[in-house]
């Protein structure tokens, strides 16, 4: 039986990673934090570790007691557009806990250690990004994130270490933290229409995005292990559609049962129009048709009724205070 | 009066630097924690302040106190070749620290923050390298400082702060530390040889650098500031020449009136031949000739024969035994 261990696993990705690894028969170790995620979330059938990749001695001992024979890591802190502001933090937790997990895979000869990265490596080069591209990130989070896939490739080359590279990209669905006002648009959506408030886009709405459902993210994630074309490769994940900000109003406030109500905030700096070819993963993984918008919207919103909308919590150590956005700063 | 913080200013490059920033006039504030550096090579008329990069707290304070208009960040740990071996300490040095720095002087406004990269960033393209390759460094440590590369950018996009890169390659000279046994082969051929012992080379010898006299590297980044035309620019730097690792054993040890004596080990992960184009510096900063092997090695070896042998100390805290190169290992 594998043994996997799962970081992020009470996290909104980690989560569903996790209950498809269980149902493929591994034994689940569940490594959180609980920073973003919740411990509600974690699959009857995981064991659960409450702890930070962050804490060496932790991770340490984690490895010399279990013998890992695959590391999904997922545990992180995702916010691309806060990470300007929290810059330390960022590369503490995105890159020296990532680093913390590759030293103890190579020591304990991990069999493979999956890596989710993330389309913000990319930067802003043409669209739609594909994975021969050289990325080019201009933002600390994708400067992390590719980091770490540089270093996994230095690994591989050194030690033998193998790995899967997924860089996914607005990833929705259940589990998701809708109480994060930092990332994830179809969440704060959800949880301002829940909370009668007006939707917040910045700038017009036109800027276009392709959500992806968290099963067409998932499940190839899970099972990448057994695939072994994939080994030692990267691959974007998610769906093809891209849609605008504003259509996206339409389909939420439509499943949520609500008449669109938006508040326009001022443009941050983000790229317009962001998507990725997922011709290789299709052709390795074998993955159908993504999940559409409207359906996967349908799922999201029936356990956000069911659960209810969450208190947003500020984010409590902003480093660089200068050039916030509108609605991120303390006293919003 | 310019005031001038220079972190590694008791270290080889940066003891330089800082010679040269107050020959120009600036008012110079020497931060090292002495892992690398001496405090007798910190030149006379500077402040010095002993402490490490990575102490955010007295990084803080110390950009509260002063009002620095330029940052020199030349503190690092570039150990390229042990940087596999020591990734978390790698990244938390060179990255974490770095950033600690970049914080600081966004919330400071400092006018200039100049940073010293190193031609590890390219990885194993063409040569020669040059500044519009887009890099992919292939170890810890050029993974490191391309992440700082891509940070500074990002933070002059999201906040203005003006920065210049230096990507400088086998620099040697007066104030090497030539008792560091895992890096600058120039510093550990003398050592060797001063100690009676045989000069190690990994490998047969034929690998080839151009390697740098201080003088080339450190003038222009003193300068720096006062050239607008390299603000926001990146420039490699340094001799132009390459010559094998069997050709240097020949002008080190007639420097150091020895007869060569060479043990090879085995060869380890590095590339063959790396050289870079200069051009771009060479217009921007109108530095001249470089100086030659011969010339270079002479003062320095004038100056080791000063000084004599240090005695080489083993990095306390290997991460990963695994692989480690001959001569690397803690017994050895």
């Amino acid at each position: 039986m594998a043994k996997s261990l799962i970081t992020g696993g009470a996290g909104f990705i980690g989560s569903h990673v996790a209950r498809h690894c269980l149902a493929a028969g591994h034994q689940v170790i569940v490594l959180d934090d609980l920073s973003g995620g919740f411990e509600d979330h974690i699959p009857a059938g995981a064991t659960f570790i409450k702890g930070s990749i962050t804490d060496e001695q932790l991770i340490s001992k984690l490895f010399a007691e279990h013998k890992f024979d695959y590391v999904y890591h997922l545990a992180a802190y995702a916010a691309e557009g806060l990470s300007h502001f929290i810059r330390r933090f960022n590369y503490n937790n995105n890159l020296i806990g990532s680093v913390n997990l590759i030293n103890e895979s190579v020591k304990h000869d991990v069999k493979c250690f999956v890596f989710t990265s993330s389309i913000a490596v990319y930067g802003p080069g043409q669209v739609p990004m594909t994975e021969d591209m050289v990325p080019t990130p201009e933002d600390p989070y994708g400067v992390s994130k590719y980091a770490v896939e540089l270093d996994l490739k230095a690994a591989h080359e050194m030690f033998g270490l193998n790995y899967v590279v997924f860089r996914p990209h607005n990833v929705y669905g259940e589990n998701q933290n809708i109480g994060d006002k930092y990332r994830n648009v179809i969440g704060i959506f959800m949880n301002q229409i829940m909370q009668n408030l007006p939707m917040t886009i910045f700038g017009d709405g036109t800027q276009t995005r392709a959500f992806s459902y968290i099963d067409d993210v998932a499940i190839p994630i899970a099972k990448c292990v057994d695939v072994k074309e994939a080994y030692n490769e990267v691959f974007n994940i998610g769906a093809d559609k891209p849609y605008t900000i504003n259509e996206l109003v339409d389909v939420v406030s439509k499943h949520l049962d609500a008449k669109p109500n938006v508040k326009h905030l001022q443009a941050r700096k983000e790229v317009l129009h962001a998507y990725s070819s997922h011709e290789k993963s299709h052709r390795v993984f074998k993955t159908g048709d993504p999940v559409t918008l409207d359906a996967g919207i349908g799922k999201m919103a029936a356990w956000a009724k069911k659960v209810g909308s969450r208190a947003s919590q500020e984010f409590g150590n902003i480093e660089i205070n200068k050039n916030l956005p509108e609605g991120w700063t303390k006293k919003s």
